[in-house]
């Protein structure tokens, strides 16, 4: 049997990979009158006198919504909300097994961006963040934009933010392998969607300042032409030399590559192009844009991926588990970029000196400090 | 410390009565591959191909939504989305001790009819049945029909049908105790909103001929000013008579009362004022129209409340569970008149009739046997 023919005999003998459990106990009349009528009317009249305490007496204060449209769902695609719902499933056991948070799944019947955000406003009372999931750039930049505005709960893209916070720990991590120097690196980001947009905004938030977006027509420029108006605003920061071209072009004398793109795009030779002791994040899934030891043939320095079979992987679990859990517990209203950049540096600190190497710049996604780490970098930044 | 001190005490401890559970376990990066990426992408492949496929391999087979705009909350009214979360909570508890079915909260921040109607729609594919709860009258009505023609999931409107279900189970006992024929019941209504109109028109389908339905202004006819809608629809299978005037003149002469109203609203007269053997449904909470033991000395025979601290306990718990547990493993696209009168006639049947007497007419929330029978009775009348 396949791994792929495992997992789907699994998935049916799990028949759905979560359950709903009660924290009380109903065995009696006097159970049923505490935890139902007539007592659970207490609880109701003190919320409806102060909102606030519907965090001391529901589960809002630590359950999670993940919420997904099923619009750009891992590397499927478009398959709509239903065929979502494994993934989403998923998400929910790992906000579980790995933050100790109550996640449900939120798999919405419309790809319509006012109606995700007027849907996901009214299911709010029940939860205590939002996380958002496999839905398409460009809507998921104003989904999440809007939701910030309207919500008084954290909301955040994990495909967006979570791989940027894991993206510039690493990097943070790959600069002390290297000696590379911030001030100097070239960044070339191949995939100009969500998470390469995300990764973008948050490397310059930390303080690299070269930094250059590829899609598949390669250098993104001010000029180029049918940009989304996402991209069109990140022209503003990137790409400040107006330079054009192919990724190769991009890629010659540059410092670090991002990919969250596609298999296989990048060649020897692109990485031969690159600066010396160069650090390749290839993180198309499940085949990376190079294969590590091709890219170590050529010169590269330091190169992750998005596969547990390699070095220095690339997990979103390092991060998201650890995020809401700081977000929940300190009642952040939000999660600001101060929060993110304090995750990452959380992150990137759980590697210690004397085992960082090429080979070893980020924590294990097992390794049992990740979540406390970073939820209590997140809970310090709570303004 | 009263009850209800001591229930809003264990509100806070339990902070939500709820959690959510991982089936699969996510200790290995092997566990990791299975459960989530890469492995969670065969599920996915073939849901997409084949949305039916979504009850093999998700939470949809066994997971019901607990819906409210928490508009009509217990007797508490219209306390809003986040102050009904305690109640939809519980419900969802109710379910699963109950049922063993899974159910999630979903307090929608809209009272909105068509906004409410949207959103349960989007929020559908993670849900293998909706019940919805404590929405108020007339919305509920529309509410509910609207979602059963554009789903393909049961629809249930548990303080409509759950109740209707309940009062008839016990209204068939109470006619074997009495002796008194169907077709000669003469019965008041007391109650025009979501509960009162269900359990006429349930009544009405059961085979009963002769109906009037009361409220604060006495008794309802077509001539009645400011009915809404259903009342006007109702209007033309109750009240055949066209009688007019106050629940007093209703109850003279009437064989069977049922209140879903308010506390101590029918007197000693109004009970003497009935036919002989007189059967009392008084389901306001937690104080009922009338008090048992002033009823029967004005001549009740039969008399259930909705307490549990008096025979004949009129409780939702004995119908819910097993509708949706029959429908939802019997994968019923709607819950039917056919299902309803079923479940009453298979919760009657829990009471032998060796034991069956005027206090015990219904079987007790406790009993094993209940959910079986219906979820049994409901399965067999799929179509």
């Amino acid at each position: 049997m396949t791994n792929n023919e495992r997992a789907l005999q699994l998935h049916e003998e799990w028949n759905g990979k979560l359950s709903t459990t009660a924290k009380c106990e109903v065995k009696t009349r006097e159970d049923l009158a505490l935890a139902y009528t007539p007592g659970v009317a207490e609880p109701c009249k003190v919320i409806a006198k102060d909102p606030d305490a519907a965090y001391r007496y529901t589960i809002k204060a630590n359950t999670v919504a993940v919420v997904s449209d099923g619009s750009a769902v891992l590397g499927l695609g478009n398959i709509g909300a239903k065929a979502a719902m494994p993934v989403m499933e998923g998400k929910c056991v790992l906000f579980k097994e790995f933050g100790d948070i109550n996640a449900f799944p939120i798999c919405l019947d419309t790809q319509d961006t006012e109606e995700i955000i007027k849907a996901v406003t009214y299911i709010a009372p029940a939860f205590g963040g939002i996380n958002l999931e496999d839905i398409s750039a460009p809507r998921c930049f104003e989904i999440e934009a809007r939701l910030k505005e309207i919500l008084d709960i954290p909301v955040f893209h994990d495909d967006q933010h979570g791989t940027a916070i894991v993206v510039l720990a690493g990097i943070i991590n790959a600069l002390k392998v290297t000696g590379k120097k911030m001030e100097d690196c070239r960044i070339v980001i191949n995939g100009a969607g969500s998470a390469g947009i995300a990764i973008a905004k948050l490397l310059l938030t930390y303080g690299f300042l070269h930094l250059t977006l590829c899609d598949r027509i390669g250098i993104l420029a001010k000029d180029t032409p049918d940009l989304n108006w996402m991209q069109k605003q990140m022209m503003e920061t990137t790409n400040r030399e107006g330079a054009h071209g192919s990724l190769a072009d991009a890629l010659a004398g540059a410092d670090i590559f991002v990919g969250v793109s596609a298999p296989n795009i990048v060649t020897k030779e692109m990485v031969a192009s690159m600066n010396r002791d160069a650090i390749l994040f290839a993180m198309a899934n499940p085949v990376p844009e190079i294969m590590p030891d091709l890219a170590k043939e050529a010169g590269a320095r330091v190169v992750g991926t998005g596969r547990s079979d390699f070095p220095n992987q690339v997990n979103n679990v390092i991060a998201f588990p650890g995020i809401f859990k700081g977000a929940l517990s300190g009642r952040a209203p939000q999660i600001t970029e101060e929060m993110k950049l304090a995750a990452a540096t959380a992150i990137a600190g759980l590697v210690p000196e004397e085992e960082l190497n090429e080979n070893n710049i980020l924590p294990a996604p097992f390794d049992p400090r990740v979540c406390e780490a970073v939820s209590a970098a997140v809970r310090s930044h709570i303004r």
